[in-house]
């Protein structure tokens, strides 16, 4: 037995570097214990109750608005009657943007009232509001090859459509022409600008979302409902001047302090290494934030809870993250990866929820390769769930983990289907009843077997300062 | 031969009453061409240009509105531009019911903006709206059944949900609630009424329509979106006290004289007899009125129109009726029966599309017997359009020509497909977008063929004043 380990310690010491590069494996006795936990998870309530309060008892969730500080208090008494270990927050400072109202009408050649809701950042018109002529545009190529002359004085449009599809890739389309059209449009000396709501449905209910006036002077920026999108380009078609009076009653007052909303499980092992998840608590206020992204916090607060109810503690704590203002620009994730740099190896992997609350489908991964091998064995965990694994695929971990992966943490994405997604996604439509509660305990499934896993492995992802630097995500 | 005839007129002369009732029939050489209108009318761009047209150059047309009367003008111009050979119209008068505006708020114990429209003949509440408890109701049994004390001074809320059908057969339940509701609540003290939409989408897009308080003292009536309606329940769920504010800003304010617009392609044979068929041409407020009910004298324009492009005008003449206020009562209908009543014969059958622009499945009809065999050659005229022939089943005309129907015209009823129209009737989602091309060609095609074979058949329907007194219709 001596002699055995005086082997071993040799060969650690002639390999030298390739020691570090030990297989990080998954223990068989952690696989049996998740395959019971697969099972125990999917019948946990505690996501769905944490959803369904979120959302009846606080509602919708503007960073820096009162119910956002509501709503981490809200999260934190939750947490602790969950019978987390541990609870916390970290202070996030971000600009204030405020939504008072918005409305606007095609006033000629037929006049019109226009669905339409104004985008994050935007400043508001002068008090009346403006009138101008419509100048539209297919694409932002378009836009961007117009004479300036064309476009100045003008309310530009642009409107691109969105098509559903599992991976949502077309969010690709909508999101570029709402960040960066106004602030083209602006450069270009546009009196505003309207797009069609990067969403997939065909409501009257406008999408709205962040854009960013960088490098540009802010001009009024809104997004129209598609049918309204629709009657504009009918109205256009005529050829007719046409004018539209928008009004919009918003704009930036001030910095905010908010806070990420932290809740642990203490690992019994190795207390200081975790698994991280979550989601962002903030929303978009036309909706309840239902589905983006109370769902979100609400799968990982439901896996910590059925890990929790194991026997035993994880080797790893299991730490579930509420992360503040995602919608403005990643602030909560941003400064989470700020806080944690130097001790981002203590992050061994994570994954955050951003998609709704519809099954995942894939696992992807961007770990060191040693870890590898382990990642399969959790991707062959989570195949009863009708996982399946994408090896050749990198993970970001998510939205605001995204960041925090940027700065060092080992990284899985776990894939969720967003054929529906889209047609709510920062509407008035994003509300419980989008929520499927089967689905919604899928994903609470995968997470735990996933973050039980990660905590139980013997060896670690890869994760330390700067070590996916160059990986760009997915 | 001449003894032949001398044999039938014989027969005639013996079998008296009987001779009346000579059978219908649809003469060979109509077959025939119907058989080539059935693909012409299909590709007949009239009726796509006519929604298309009145969407986007009038949009929302709610009784007695300035939009209603400007749509009056439009249509007449429309009929008189497609080449109609006579364009009048007959006027209707009615209250006339005006929405300045409406919004609620849950005060407790949770707050909650709430998306809500109120209910056509809902009274404003006083200037600062009411506050007051709600109490709620599964069914309108259960409020029927309530203590008097229960109810009276809250806010009565009934929340019964839908379910799509090709039928629509749930809107029978939603209606009721919506209909009889408020007046139920009013005689047991009700402060006020509201619904769960009647509908059967999960939008956050109220669904408006009519209510009576006839016996009742009005109050303040309208109806939750449907995830509003679930959010109240979630709130109530919890037992707390839960108090709604709630503002309507509406009422009746006199009345209003419209008119239904006929347009007409004159009959070469017997121009006094005549098809009829249309839609009718208000609309509630919040969307365009694009599938109620633009859509059905849309269908009845292509109808008409790809009739006029055969080489003959049909033996008798093809009538197209935009009924006034069809929303608040089928004052049209009515006012049309009121004028028409003592010709009836004259209107042989009349058909109404007022059930969207999805394709027509079935045609039921109620004729007299002898025409029976008539209108299954009509039916099998259509049936390569997908169109099934139920024998056994009543056909109203639909809803302004089924008062029609009820003083004596025969009717026939080309069934649409309900399965989506109650996800976008009476909201802000009526918008032309809604529309599928094809399955409104569809209905044209329909429509074309059974106005065709009316018009050419040889021997009447049995219309006559009080023909069809006994009958219920659909």
């Amino acid at each position: 037995m001596v002699r055995t380990l005086s082997l071993v310690l040799a060969l650690v010491a002639a390999t030298g570097a390739a020691a570090a590069d030990k297989p990080t494996r998954i223990p068989d006795a952690a696989l049996k214990t998740a395959s019971e936990l697969r099972e125990s998870a999917l019948k946990d309530q505690a996501a769905w109750d944490f959803v369904e309060g979120l959302t009846t008892e606080i509602g919708p969730r503007l960073a820096a608005s009162d119910n956002d500080a509501k709503a981490r208090e809200w999260v934190a008494a939750r947490f602790k009657a969950l019978g987390f270990d541990k609870v916390w927050s970290e202070p996030v400072t971000y600009p204030k943007w405020v939504r008072r109202g918005e409305h606007a009408e095609i006033t000629a050649p037929f006049p019109h009232a226009l669905a339409l809701l104004a985008l994050g950042n935007s400043p508001g018109t002068p008090a009346g509001g403006i009138s101008a002529d419509v100048v539209a545009f297919d694409t932002l190529d378009a836009l961007k090859n117009a004479p300036d002359a064309n476009v100045r004085g003008k309310i530009v449009y642009v409107g691109p459509r969105m098509h559903a599809a599992k991976d949502g890739h077309d969010y690709g389309i909508g999101s570029t022409v709402r960040v960066t059209g106004p602030a083209l449009a602006s450069k270009k000396g546009a009196a505003a600008f309207l797009l069609r709501s990067a969403g997939t449905d065909d409501n009257r209910l406008p999408h709205t979302g962040v854009t960013d006036f960088t490098g540009a002077t802010p001009i009024p920026a809104a997004a129209l409902a598609s049918p309204d999108a629709d009657l504009l380009e009918h109205v256009l078609k005529r050829g007719q001047p046409t004018t539209i009076h928008l009004a919009l009653d918003c704009g930036i007052e001030g910095s905010y302090t908010g806070a990420n909303v932290i809740g642990e499980i203490t690992g019994r092992g190795k207390p200081n290494e975790y698994f991280v998840m979550g989601g962002h608590l903030d929303s978009w206020d036309p909706g309840t934030g239902a589905i983006d992204d109370g769902a979100g916090i609400a799968i990982a607060v439901g896996a910590a809870h059925a890990i929790k109810a194991l026997p035993q503690r994880p080797q790893r704590s299991i730490r579930v993250v509420a992360f503040a203002n995602e919608e403005a620009g990643l602030f909560g994730g941003k400064a989470y990866a700020d806080a944690h740099a130097k001790d981002i190896a203590q992050a061994v992997l994570g994954s955050e929820s951003d998609l709704g609350a519809d099954r995942i489908w894939k696992i992807t991964a961007t770990v060191k390769p040693s870890a590898r091998d382990a990642i399969g064995a959790i991707a062959e965990a989570v195949k009863p769930l009708g996982v399946e694994y994408d090896a050749s695929a990198p993970g970001s971990g998510g939205s605001d983990l995204g960041a925090v992966h940027a700065v060092g943490m080992a990284a899985v994405s776990l894939h969720q289907d967003a054929t529906r997604y889209f047609d709510w996604h920062h509407t008035a439509n994003d509300t419980l009843d989008k929520i499927d509660p089967a689905q919604l305990s899928q994903n609470v499934a995968v997470y735990a077997v996933v973050a039980y896993l990660a905590a139980q492995a013997d060896g670690d992802f890869g994760s330390a300062a700067g070590a996916f630097a160059s990986d760009k995500g997915e």
